[in-house]
Order: C-alpha cells, then sequence, then structure tokens
C-alpha cells in the first residue's frame, strides 16, 4: 500500500521496523504508516457492486416460498436480495437491506418492533395492509408505507384478497454495524386496531396543510403511507413547470409534514419520473440506492455497465458510482421509486457530488 | 390605578410626592409606582371590541368604489375594517389589518414590495390572479393565496374575466408598530411573468411529497396559493378520523411545506370546519383572529355576545376573550377561515390557553 | 397624506366621496386610499427620539426615593425612564421599558411574575441578590442578570451590603401592545432558595463546555448571571483578534449557552468595547436600543445630535436611526451594554441595515 | 441461529430447501429466515472487546518511532491502537480510529484534509500547535483540539519546543464504511497562518458570549482549542453545586457554542471529573467511547471486568457495556477525558441507556 506522493506514507519494510510491529501487536497496537493509504482512500471506492434483480426471475421463487414455509416458522416469509460484495452483512448495496415478502390472503405476520428503520413499497396483489403502533392502512401497488424505528408493527392481507408481494427496505445492517439494534416481539403477537383506518393520512395527507391541534415529537413522519395516485398525480403536474434534473429527470422526494424533511432518520425515499425518450445525464455521489421500477421500461448505466429494466425490476446503485438513466419509451413516462441512505449521509455532513465531465456528460457503455 | 394587594403599587398622591414627580419629569422619567398597575395588568385586555361585517351590508360599497375612483389613483381600490377600538392605527383587531379589494376585468394593480405580510382569501368573481416575484397564479372563490414581506407583488383581473372581491389581510399595523415597515413601488410598475403559470402549485403542492433539487432557504412557504378544492376535501377527509378540537372542531393549518410551521413569519392562517350541527366549546387565548365565513352559516358567541354569520361575512375575536362557535345547519358542514398573529405570538413565548370553566363550557348569552 | 407618485394614494376629496366616507364609517370600516400613504410609509420614521440620562441628573432622585416610598408600597421602588415619543406607553425608546431599581440593606421585594421579560444591569452597591425560580445570585457592579418570562423572581440587599442601584429592562410595553402580559404575584410572597447559591453560573457558565445530563428544554437562558469579569476579560480576549465593527468596535451578544441565540425570546443584550481613541462610523438599522454605559466615557452621534456620556449614563438609539460612537479617552478603552428588541426583530424577519454613505462614513453634527 | 419462538425463524434444514436456497443463490438472493436471527439481535453485541492501553507499555514505543521513519516517508508518525475486534478496520472501538502520534521540535508534518473527523489531546511535550484553515493553535497538555472534516490541518512542534505525543481521535472506520472518505494533501504542504494565533479561542472561547457580527455556517464549533485550565476550573465550579452522575459523577460535553450541541457532527467529547473517593454505578447505552486518563488515577469495570488506570492510560467502552468508574485516591480528584460517535447515535434515533440493576447497582467483578 505504499504510495511514492508526500503526504502519504511510503515506508519500505525493514528487518527492524518488521520486529518493531510485532513488538506493537502486543500491545494491541501498530503502525499508522503500513495502513495508512488503506484506510484513508483517495475518494470512496464501495464494496458493494450494480446488480440488477429481474422480477421475472424472481416472482416463480417468492410464490414458491408460500409453499415451503409458513409465516410462523419463517418469522417472515421473505426472500432477501444478497449483494455479491456484501454478503457478508445480507445488504443489497451498503448497509441497505431488502427484500421480497409474500403473503396469501388471511395470512397475519406477528407484530414486532424494532430499532431498525422500515419501509415498504406493494409490488402487487390485493388486500395487503400493515398496521403501525395502532394504525391500520390497507395498500395497494406502488403505495409506499413506513415502519419507523420502535414502532410495533405487522404486516397482513385480507382474506378477501389476492397474494400479495412487496419489497421491504431496511437499515438492519447499518443499525447493526452500529450495535444498536434491539428486536422485541409484541407480547400478544399482533396488535389491535386503535384507531380509524388511515386516520394517519386523513390527518397528515393533505397539501399545504396540518392538523391544527396534533402535536407530533416523533423523529419519523407522522404520515405512514404515501399513496400511489396522488404520488403520481405530484409527479405530472410538476413535470409540467419544471425542467428537471439532467441527472434525474422529474424527482420529488417522499417528506415528513411536519419538518419537510426525510420520512425516517436514517432512511429517505423518491419518487421520479423520465419523461417519455429522456435520458439523462452521469452523476456520482455518495451514499446508496435501491431502485424499483414503479411504471414503465428503460435502462441505467452504472459505472459504465448497462442494466435494462421493466415495472417490477429492483436495481441498486453503490455508493460514489456513476449513474444515468434512460426512458426506453417515447410515448409512456417511467417511474422509479427509491430508497437511499441519504439521511444519514446528509445528517452527518458526509454528503459529495460530481457531473461526469467527458462526452457531453454521458458514460460509454 | 392603586390596588390594596401585597405586591402591587398602592401610594397615596401627597404634595411632597407631586412636587418630586414634577421634578422626575423634568428628567424625561417618572415613578414607576404612578403607572405599574397600568401597564402591569393581571391578564390581558384587549383593545379591539369584537365585530361582525356583514357582507350584505358592505358588499354594494365596495362595487361602488369602482365608480369612484381608479386603481391608479387609489393605489388599492380598497375598503378596509375598522375595530372602533383600534382606528388609530387602521387595525380590524389588534394588529391586523383587513380590506375588501375590487377589480373589474381587465384591471390590474401596480407591483409594489413592503415588508409587510399579505394574504388575500378570494370572495366572489372570475379571473383574478396575483403574481408574486414573477410567479403567477389564477385565483378562484376560496382560494388563499400569499405574498410574503419582501416580495413584488400585483394583483389584476383577466379581460374575460367578472369583477372580482376578496379579502386582504396583512400586518401593517404591526410592522409599523414595530417601527419595521418599507414600501417601494417597482421600477416598471409591472412584473414579468417569469415562470409557467402556477409553478409553485405544481412543484409544492403535492402531500407529502417535495421537488427534490429544490433549495428554498426564504423564511416563509414556497407554496403562495393554497386552493379550495384540495383544501375542502383534506377538511373533509380529515373529519372522517377525528373526533375534533372542542373549541373549534376540524380544523387544519395551512403551512409552509419546507417546515410544516406557519406559512409566513409574521402571520399564520386556518380553515376549520364545523360538522353539521355541531356547535363547540368557549376558550380564549392570547393573539387576534379574524375570520371569514367560506360555507354555511352559523354563529360565534364571542365575550358573552352573539354574532350570527353567514358565506362572505367576517368577524374578529379579540385577544383573550371567549369564544365559541355553532353552525346553524344540521344538514350541512360550515367552514371558517381566519389569519392571525400566532407566529409572532408562538414564536416569542406568549402563548397562553384557557377553557371556559363553567356552564359545561358554554357563555351564557 | 396624497402622493403624486405612481403606486401611492392620490385622491382628491370631493363632496361624493365624503358622504361615501361618511357611510363606510357606519359600518366600521374606511377607505385606504385615505390612510394608505401614512400606514405604509416609505421607511420607519421612530416615534421615540434619542435622549440621554445623565446619572448625575437621576442619581440623587432614585436615593431620594427611599425615603418617600417603603417596597411595599410602592410595589418596587422604581424610577423609570419617560421617552417623550413613548410616555402613553412608559416605554424608554420604542416598546422598551427601563427605570432605575434603588434598595437599602436588608430591603427585599415581593416575588412576582409575569409574562413580559425582564433583566437588571447592577450599577452600585454592595449585597445585591436576585432570585429566579428558587435559584440565588449574589450581584456586583456591572453584572448582567435574566428573569425571563414567566419565572418567579425577587430582589433584595443583604443587611451586610450598601444601598444598591440597578438598571431594569423590560419589554413591558410590547407585551403589553401584543395582549399578552399577565401577572401574578408569589403565594407566598417569597421564594424559599431551592438550590446552591450561584448554581446556574456554575453549571452553564463555562466557555465551550455544558452539564453532559442537564437537560433543558425553556426557550430562554439557563444562565442567568452574567459577570462583569469573565465580560471583560472576553472582550479583551476578542480585541486582540479582530478588527471589529467600523460601525460597533468590539462587540459580544450575550447568548443563551444552549442555543448559541439570544438570551430571551424578545430581548438580546450586548456588551461591546470601544478603544482607546476609537470611532466607530454611522449605520442604522431597525430595532430599539437602550445603553448603559459601564466603563469609561464618550460620546454617541444620533441622528445628527451629539450626546456626550460617561459611566452610568444611560441613553436610547431609536429604530432606523443613525448612530455612531467615539471613545473620548485616548488612553483607556470605553464599554457599553445595551439590550435590544432584535430578537422579535430578527425572528420576525424585519432586520434591515443601512451604511451611512457620506462624508466617509461619518454624520455632521 | 433457529430460536424456538413466536415471531422469530425457526426452519429446519430439509433438502427441498437447501436445493431451494441454491436457486436462490443464483439470483443474488437468499432465504431470509436463514439469517433473521442472526441480523436481528434481541439487543447489540459489540464486536469489540474493552481494551486498556497502558502509557508505560506504549510511551517508549512511540518514542522509538521517532528513529524509525521520518514524518515525510510516515505521512504521520502515528501508533495506533488496535481493537482485537475491530482490526479489519483499524478502529480502536466500534468505528472510532485512535492512535498515539509524537513529533519532535522543529518537525512540521505536511497540511492534508479529509472527509473523517479528527481531534487530538495533548498528552506531554511543550511547543505543539495546529493550524486549521489558516487559524494556529498554540498546545499544552490535556487541551483538546479540533480539526473538524473538510478542513486543512497540519500539525508541528515549535523547534524552541520538547518532543510532543498526543493522541489522535478520528472517525475513519465509519467514514469509510460509509463510503464517503475522500483525502486530499494540501497543494502548497503547508499553510500560511492567515490569522492572529489563537484567533477562534479569543472569538469563541468565553463564556455565555458571542463575537456579535460572525456569522458562521459550518456545521462545527469555530471554538477549535478547548484548553485544560479553564475546562477543570468549569468541572471544579459544576462540581460544587451539582450532585453529579450516578454513572458519570461530574461530567460536562464539549460543545460547538454556536448551537450548543456537539463539537463535530460525527465525534462527540466530554470531560468528566470523579471526585475523591467517588465509586459510580453501573449503566450501558449505545454508542462507543474512547477515555483518556487526564488526572489521577482509578479504575473502571467494564462488562465485569475491572482495568486500573492512572494519567495517560487509554481505554475503551464497546456499544451496550456495562461500566462504572471508580476514583482510587480520597483526596485528589480524577478526570477522564473522553470522545465518541454519540452524535451519530443520537441524531439517528439510535440512542438506549439501561442501569444496572442488582446489586446496588454495582458489577461484581
Amino acid at each position: 500500500m505504499r504510495e511514492d506522493v508526500i503526504g502519504r506514507a511510503n515506508v519500505e519494510d525493514t528487518p527492524e521496523l518488521e520486529a518493531y510491529y510485532r513488538d506493537l501487536e502486543r500491545y494491541e497496537a501498530g503502525a499508522l504508516w503500513t495502513v495508512a493509504n488503506k484506510i484513508e482512500p483517495w475518494q470512496p471506492k464501495s464494496q458493494s457492486v450494480p446488480v440488477l434483480w429481474r422480477y421475472d426471475d424472481l416472482r416463480s421463487h417468492v410464490l414458491r416460498s408460500v409453499e415451503l414455509v409458513s409465516p410462523e416458522k419463517a418469522g417472515r416469509r421473505v426472500i432477501y436480495l444478497n449483494n455479491p460484495g456484501r454478503r457478508e452483512v445480507s445488504a443489497a448495496v451498503g448497509w441497505l437491506y431488502s427484500g421480497l415478502q409474500v403473503m396469501n390472503p388471511g395470512e397475519v405476520a406477528s407484530a414486532h418492533a424494532h430499532s431498525a428503520s422500515a419501509l415498504r413499497f406493494i409490488m402487487e396483489g390485493r388486500g395487503a395492509y400493515t398496521i403501525v403502533d395502532g394504525h391500520k392502512m390497507p395498500l395497494g401497488a406502488n403505495d409506499f408505507v413506513l415502519t419507523p424505528n420502535g414502532t410495533w408493527h405487522e404486516h397482513g392481507v385480507e382474506a378477501s384478497g389476492l397474494p400479495c408481494i412487496w419489497q421491504d427496505g431496511l437499515d438492519i445492517p447499518f443499525v447493526n454495524a452500529m450495535e444498536a439494534n434491539f428486536y422485541a416481539v409484541h407480547p400478544d403477537l399482533s396488535q389491535a386496531v386503535a384507531y380509524p383506518v388511515d386516520d394517519t393520512t386523513h390527518a397528515w395527507g393533505a397539501p399545504g396543510l396540518r392538523p391544527a391541534g396534533d402535536k407530533w415529537s416523533k423523529q419519523y413522519s407522522p404520515l405512514f403511507k404515501y399513496q400511489w395516485g396522488p404520488t403520481y398525480e405530484a409527479l405530472s403536474k410538476y413535470a409540467k413547470s419544471t425542467a428537471g434534473s439532467p441527472f434525474d429527470g422529474v424527482m420529488m422526494n417522499y417528506v415528513n409534514p411536519v419538518t419537510g424533511g426525510p420520512v425516517m432518520q436514517t432512511i429517505g425515499a423518491t419518487m421520479q419520473m423520465l419523461r417519455a425518450g429522456e435520458r439523462t445525464k452521469a452523476h456520482r455521489h455518495t451514499g446508496s440506492f435501491i431502485y424499483q421500477v414503479a411504471k414503465g421500461k428503460g435502462y441505467s448505466i452504472i459505472d459504465g455497465k448497462r442494466f435494462d429494466w421493466k415495472e417490477r425490476d429492483i436495481f441498486c446503485v453503490p455508493s460514489w458510482s456513476w449513474h444515468e438513466h434512460g426512458n426506453a419509451s417515447n410515448s409512456e413516462d417511467a417511474c422509479l421509486f427509491s430508497f437511499n441512505d441519504m439521511p444519514v449521509i446528509g445528517t452527518l455532513g458526509l454528503y459529495r457530488e460530481e457531473a461526469f465531465g467527458d462526452n457531453d456528460g454521458y458514460q460509454l457503455n
């Protein structure tokens, strides 16, 4: 790891030094210059690699799990996404976990709570619902729902519904890494529904308005459910008045209406629209991202490699990786849902961004 | 002003003291005990009185002003509301100004800016619009629009429209009292429309979402227009899941989506629904309020006096006045728009509230 | 009030309009154009005038009050400062009240609380103390102490002390104007000392450190006392490393250590040093200021008028008045204590500042 | 990893499932229930172990490095502390790096910048200084200095000084883990001293005061140096008025005077005093801590194991480890400096704390 650059470690091994290093080991110590260039890289090099998970590949395996295990035995019946560079911590990218969960009509998972923050993005089915601290919310395709850190939560599918599949997103690897993860099973295994169905959506899901008497002191959004209908309408309206980002098209962040900031303290989420025929330019920035294609078809070029995607496919962009997106249709818009660790990166002062300068901003691939 | 209570001033005038007081006057000084009980009251006693301004009374006079003065001569053609206790500062209540402005199709007022914060609530007509710092917004009945402190703004009615009347609300008296009011006429007398019509509504008027790349550093809301349609829908949904406030029924605050706080630094605004047959209990609190009836009919009892109102009527509730509201209909809801100085009161630590304890919470009247 | 400027009201009285105005009065209304130019001035014109209160003039009168009234009868034995333009609201400038309070050894004032925020700056004597919510603090000359809004507080002089005089500063006129002032006499007339003497100074008066477990949720500073010794030392050190402000010399704000912001929500306070021979340039800004000369002698030029001052003199600078300061000594520094309504002005977005452009920045006088 | 508890994964391997698992691997996926109990522990189990690094052991080795490598070759001449459980990431505990750096009189390290936040705590010597973004600060024993993320910084020892040793603390492992570390060598290899020596200490190191015109918008403290003298005085004063924490004695946090919050966004620092004879009770909480003994001698019991320490010794407490401290002297106080990742833990909502309930709060050891 020697570098012949002033200001960097460049020490040749000698017998005397090697003896010295062994001495240091006895005292749980080492010489910084033997690791300095490794632990202080010029710029980040992610351990994660870009991956595309095709729904056509995964769906049948997800459905097969229904026959293979019960929710009771499995805890939760989930197929999780394993980044080749992050298998050790069961992450899909960086410190973010993701998986596909499936439930049959009438099934319900036991209620639990954990320090990790969690979200769900509904992929297919009918009759899914989530209960968060007593607030029950029915969920449909492309709905986005939070189960924030510390909340009791459980999922189910109404007996009258259809088999449901959704994507889970959590920061379990991060909270584990921070050595701060706690887990609890609800003493009654399931919660009572303590409020009118969809009450937090009714109270907090209005544009430019908030309930007057409702004091909310939690650090996450009181709006737990973000429905697809109003979200797509919002993007469509915003598209009428904005040129959009050169890197991301028409992009909106899901926010905590109490603060205007991210929905949870450790996970942010975004929906973006690539207009018909739109192709964005490449940039890179710190932070790890997992995308699900909510609508349409297209492709992303990540660190020079092209990934073609269509509705329900999932892919990831590691930290500091070049990425650009294209809509493959010239008549229909395409929409990408994504979640990320940007609240961590931003809050802690670790955000940095760079535009791709060559080739008019487009990577070669 | 003597009070025979320990801890209060209770000094009898004597010739010696009177001579002493005259001495002090020569040095621009006085004896505190001669004014202490007056300037330190046990509780607030507002200089304002409750007033109901009936639209039936005012409308014809407002329309008559069209014949009497031109916008050019008048600056703005407005009939303002004069609280009998606040004539000196031209306030409708406390330090809040309000007036009814009228414009004919094709008319446009000259663009200006001031340190006072302003808002408009549309009462009738067709084709009204406001331009704020280059952002143009068409306005319909019950739409609420901001023209924040320091912004260039102007109002007009499209040539194809109908005569329009709206209520203005400003904190001119307050900013004057703070000796901080500046006024400027736009150098070109009118602004260019610099953005797509309704662009801030498209960008910031979505529930639970905000434009991803848009950094907003101003201290007022980037959402300038709050439309009646979504506002009424929001109240109707919220009504399904809340018991409501005992004092205010189903109430929502208009908010700055960037902060979740008030729309401007000195003026807050609220829309509340009194459900069919609803009658609220009385409370009082610091802060001055001006209401406009957006929908329905009913009454308010303010410091023991009943005021019957219907759509478009305006009334005020002075600081620390008991007040309660009733919907006169058993089948239709009623909606009250209001604006207030609560951001000032709250930010500065001056809020206090009290429920009416007697008679099961209802004032006698 | 007519102005022949486009965008300003310029309507001639006619018999028809006069009749119209009378009609409007019947409905508690008026025509805006009759008052618009008055209530929307081009820039602020303060109702206050600059005043210098010489301690040589006031001291004997203050001491004489000891013979004339008892604290029991007077409530508090205070000579207050009366700005000729603000007699109606008993203000020394703008909405700020100030007075000189005197107490003999062994005297104690009854404990009370009010919504107004208060401060004290000690002028002379020995043995003075203040108790705030059970925290007792001995006070010496040039010490600055807070009795924030809503706190129980009382003052006294130890029996072993000397007669003490201090300056009171409050926002009573402002809180009255906001119709939000409440007053209460302590049920026991005096408080028990519930903590070690000077405990908040010990906990919160350290540079760059705060007590680790102490959660402070009040909106005012937990550090109630700011001692002269460390304050003068701080200014002296800062003077070594700063060029200082062209308008104010070496100036530091007293702050709430929990937030780095002003000591109370409605009143800010400042200590500034004019170095030997220093003469500052003129500027003006919104906000009202009351100064006390803590050390040295010099002069201030306020709106073109020169005021010569020395230690213990008090003077005021009204909002938007030009002002500049000079140290009359070429060998000793001079220090000015001041308090102001800048937290109100700043929090509400009403601050504006302008440098004096002519004559190299110095007013003629 | 099976657990026979409802709500936990408890699936037996079968040939069919094993085949299924192999299928999933082909698609970069896995079955959650095979890893769920591992990645969702009931409570944190730190990878770090408690370690005591005795200065008597390390000092000679640190000094020997002066002969073995030059600062030019080494980059920085540092012996770093290697937690047996965290060798892979060169951390002393959790995600925190620490090392002992030595410099001879006249030596100077090249200036650089990195995304990691850094601090120094001076152990011995004379003439040490640090330059941060052009601000030079002389440093003595027990002084604490910041070199925040993104700042240019360099260290040196005056030619007239003595060999200096200090402890470095950084979050390099954390910023690496977040894949957000950037490193740059200063183009001139050293900075010009652009301000008066100690200027930020003069401006920001005062109790309850801040420079009036100095707007500071960075997210870290503008006060870079916290001197031992005022720090020890602060603790001594605070000790007079507080009972102290049952777990930590008399403890104060170093703070950013602009916000009252932690000195940097990712690293907090604390100085605590154990009074003569004081023995604290045990608690545990999330967050990783590295201590240096600034004064005195005593012991800490960490997860049941006793570590005896004296001045200059260093030890660590891993996340969620029980710990308690004792002063071994009945006549002298002992002081512990520590730094930690609490700003990360706290900002992200991951703090949890628990008192040791048995044995009157004391661990057996």
